[in-house]
């Protein structure tokens, strides 16, 4: 607290930042070291979170930019409420569920409910949890970033045209109960982690998991108003404020410095800090792969560079990483990033043949550049085997999307899921709010 | 500097970065513990210093999006300017003023004035001020930012009506002068400290003192031409950006961990580095309740969410628990800055029908909730009174309002600070700049 | 990777993170420095690295918003392109022709080309390359983020009538060449550093290498379309969305912090965290004092405060001090990023009147105020010399001007850099990528 900094008139030795030791007993060397390599780990998860807190705003601008200015204020909503949503129903059940340790359910498959609590204050270095590990605290809040992302994801592909309760309502069940369940049998020591699967950061766990609740979402609500024609024409409908699009495309390349780095999830060795400058290289330079490659493909097939197409490239690229942003040189990891770009520009038109309506592209992006990514592991990982890997592809995307499948569905029986036709002709900003985003410029 | 970096040729022994220590003598683990303890405090104020730096940008995002387009450059200037102008004026004031050590004018109550000295380049550890703290520079930009935050917060509410350059007189003498003296009571050793207030990271230090300071200014300025009618109507002026404002809110919520969590003022211990941890988890959750509180209650109110009030529910969560962000368990967190988001949405329609016109709702949130933050204090932190708290509020209150009072009489008898009707009809941005925020947007 | 993080059920013994030793002997005190001092420095530039890497955004937003809105999608291109490209170049060319080690090809003028490789994979203490200094990873990230900006710097200047094909093209052969080499004569060990030219943070190798370089281009390439009329009037064309400008000014500022902090080189010392401390308040407090020096001269000239001069005032400011951040006191920094805002009121319209088109001051901001901080490090740093400091600006400038002349001048001849009228007209977005920025909003 700040009063600590003042001091030689109050009682200053009460006061001031002990050293973490008695000061009567001389320290041992290990044990100095023991303490710095706490308060590394800790750190990154610190670092880690707050970096990946601002991808909530990544994704909300990239959305925002990407709807019509009709819709925009609904965009807005959605995603302070989904983050918002997620932070509690993380720490209510989430946290646990996702992390039993002995606490299982079903061993290796299902987590227990309980509440996450946090170190008592000032908790001492004999009281800690893990002392070769980090805090309680900023294992969670790291943790948490992640299950919010999922949502965040979710969130694009629905845009335009879903109603906010329900969407608000699958979101506390997906950030409290799927993604937690799902993710445990990864990061939480489940029959996934024990079958060999590896996915460091999330390109499956994560990104292809929020990318397949997204698409039974849209499955189930259907195409926006007018998208796509009897004909088989498909209307385009252009994202109202590409500047926005694009802040929100560097603010998640930011935040994945974090998301990878993050998630080696210790700092305090020079081989684990080592470790996380790699991660960093290859991030960027997967996210400039996957960028080029959206650049280049679309000069090519189009003639003209396609910039939703390189924000998106850039993204692809960052999700394809994602699952091994450690093991692979700097070239390898340009590749694999320029590939997920690649992903990008051949299955957007090809979602929009198939009259799937994703609105940002959240599914190319999250969905199949991350299943991209998690086969890609094997290139540089020897751990890692081709079998292993689409095991976990294939029992991540079955589990999420047939009960995100049921949760849509009950939603839609019991409240509707989406908004009339006429509703999303005026806007939802207007129909379901009342508030627009932009009142004094539309020229709609 | 960089070209430490090369080395085998140029004389890389006396470039390198030395280890410290001399090599030739061995380290005892007591001195490596004490140096790792300076290094990583300092480091969490730098870290800190640049979150919350980035909370200029929030507020100035915030604001902007708040106001209507004729008057967005305007908001943009001043908060560039109102920003700027502090830096220099706690440099050459404030920060001494607020830490007087042993040299208070009036003792307890009164600073002294001298401008910022760091310390010397390449200090050594026997010449640190504090080694069991940090470095002076580190504490300053820290302490700064801090500072700053306060003039931005009155910025908001007086917006779309009050002259650029008294109230760039104002920031300054609020600063340089106003909220160093009524900090240093608590922070500085003052007669707050010593009479059991607590405000760990600023509800009343910082968010109800820039609120008071605002309610005079908004008082004495009168509100927006066409506001309020004659007859009782109160005129809805939107704001003309939500995006913009939204990623305001992201922005702040962000520049928060570093408020909160920096005001721990240390983490070169397990303790230390945990209890950052802890005040990490609670700050998001606390404004993850505001959040929420506002979106049920608009919704429930009104039938309809309204975005403003979330984002506002979302700071007032943030201003509701800074006062304590350790104590608290995340259950507690979250009521505390529910309750902040529940203040928010009753007090803000209170405001207009008071005729008191604070355009983004400064008031509320960092007024309002900034005292039932500093009241909450008592609910999870046994050190607290309640008398003590309502003791520091009454005294922090009485002193900004009829300190702010007195200087905004004095600029309005002495050059006026109230833009004409016709000019705030026009805009600001056309009748006091020339300038036009969106000069190709805009439909009015 | 993530797995780590369960436990008691697999093998913890090797999954979780080992405490860098072996725990069966004793560690000496000597060593645990000696690996915070590495994993401090590695940090350092981690954190330096992200926030540089957001500076790509800020340029990105400070460009968009100075546009007219019929280019703002290809200001967008150009940005998210130009820093894939360069991330690419750098770690294929740049960074080894950078610091070449022992590797020159041309002593001291002129490295070698190999690509980057990264330390492997868990690399241990014995086996870094260099345990004083940090992670290869890390330095290579954050120095490419330093290599990037050079290449944003000329995006501003060049922007709306540069062909975007060619403008990529050139960036590749600056990123990946001409920065790298010229970079090299200082913090490669080359030339100039043996001259004792001294540029702390890069206000000649990076900002003024970057003037020259967009200097060089806007020569070449010939003022927009309609800017200088033949009756010597100056058309103004205003930014379409200063919000955004605003912001991206912002970010740049919080970069800046790294930026300058990171050239540090080193935290792991009480001496170079308490110096990093020094970088942030004097870098922070020569901002400000370029904003307040641009806000108060345009008052006074044009009797109202001009946002765009006051932006690039900051910006000034921000440039002047980063060739020397450390030595002076915070006064001397104040005074120093005046003078920087300036040299940018008078110099914007200077330009114009030698119809010199910069679209968005970077050459006053970057080039002008890039030698003014050169010179300005002999005012407190007494290593520093006024000829050695000249002797650089010229070397740097003749080199930057000449070699990009020419490959600017072959790009031209061999496929056209600029837009044709009518194109520029109907602006580049609609004829080049056939994509608007707002396609709802703009009444243009």
């Amino acid at each position: 607290m700040q009063l600590k900094k003042l001091l030689p008139i109050v009682a200053a030795a009460a006061l001031l930042p002990s050293l973490g030791f008695a000061q009567d007993e001389a320290l041992s060397a290990d044990r100095v070291n023991s303490e710095m390599v706490f308060i590394m780990n800790t750190l990154l998860f610190l670092m880690g979170g707050f970096l990946v807190f601002f991808m909530a705003a990544g994704f909300c601008m990239l959305e925002t930019g990407l709807v019509r200015s009709k819709n925009a204020t609904m965009q807005l909503v959605k995603n302070v409420a989904l983050f918002s949503l997620a932070s509690v129903a993380y720490f209510v059940v989430g946290f646990n569920l996702m992390y039993p340790g002995d606490g299982w359910i079903v061993q290796g498959w299902m987590g227990g409910f309980s509440m996450t609590s946090l170190e008592p204050v000032g908790v001492g270095y004999d009281d800690l949890v893990d002392v070769t590990y980090a805090s309680v605290g900023s294992d969670f809040i790291f943790q948490l970033m992640f299950c919010a992302a999922t949502a965040s994801i979710v969130s694009g592909a629905v845009a335009e045209r879903i109603k906010l309760w329900p969407f608000l309502i699958f979101v506390v069940i997906l950030t409290g109960l799927i993604y937690p369940i799902q993710a445990s049998w990864s990061w939480g020591g489940g029959f996934l982690s024990e079958a060999g699967f590896s996915d460091f950061a999330g390109s499956s766990i994560v990104h292809s998991a929020g990318g397949w609740a997204a698409l039974a979402g849209v499955l189930i609500l259907g195409a926006r108003t007018g998208k796509y024609g009897k004909d088989g024409r498909v209307t385009v409908m252009p994202g109202s404020n590409l500047p926005l699009a694009t802040l929100g495309m560097f603010i998640l390349w930011l935040g994945w410095f974090g998301f990878n780095g993050g998630s080696q999830l210790a700092m305090g060795t020079v081989s684990d800090v080592a470790d996380v400058s790699r991660i960093f290289a290859n991030t960027n330079t997967a996210a400039a792969g996957g960028a080029i490659a959206a650049l280049i493909l679309t000069q090519v097939l189009y003639k003209k560079v396609d910039l939703t197409m390189v924000l998106n490239g850039a993204l692809a690229g960052l999700v394809s990483i994602t699952a091994e942003p450690l093991a692979p040189g700097l070239g390898m990891a340009t590749i694999i990033g320029a590939i997920g770009g690649v992903i990008v520009v051949f299955t957007v038109p090809l979602l929009d043949k198939l009259k799937i309506d994703d609105v940002v592209g959240a599914i190319p992006v999250h969905l199949f550049a991350g299943i991209w990514g998690t086969l890609a592991v094997v290139l540089s990982n020897s751990d890692a085997t081709i079998g292993g890997q689409i095991y976990g592809i294939v029992a991540i995307g079955v589990f999420m999307f047939v009960v995100s499948a049921i949760v849509w569905f009950i939603l839609k029986a019991v409240m509707g899921i989406r908004v009339s036709d006429e509703d999303q002709i005026n806007g939802l900003d207007t129909s379901e709010l009342g508030m627009e985003a932009y009142p004094e410029f539309s020229n709609r």
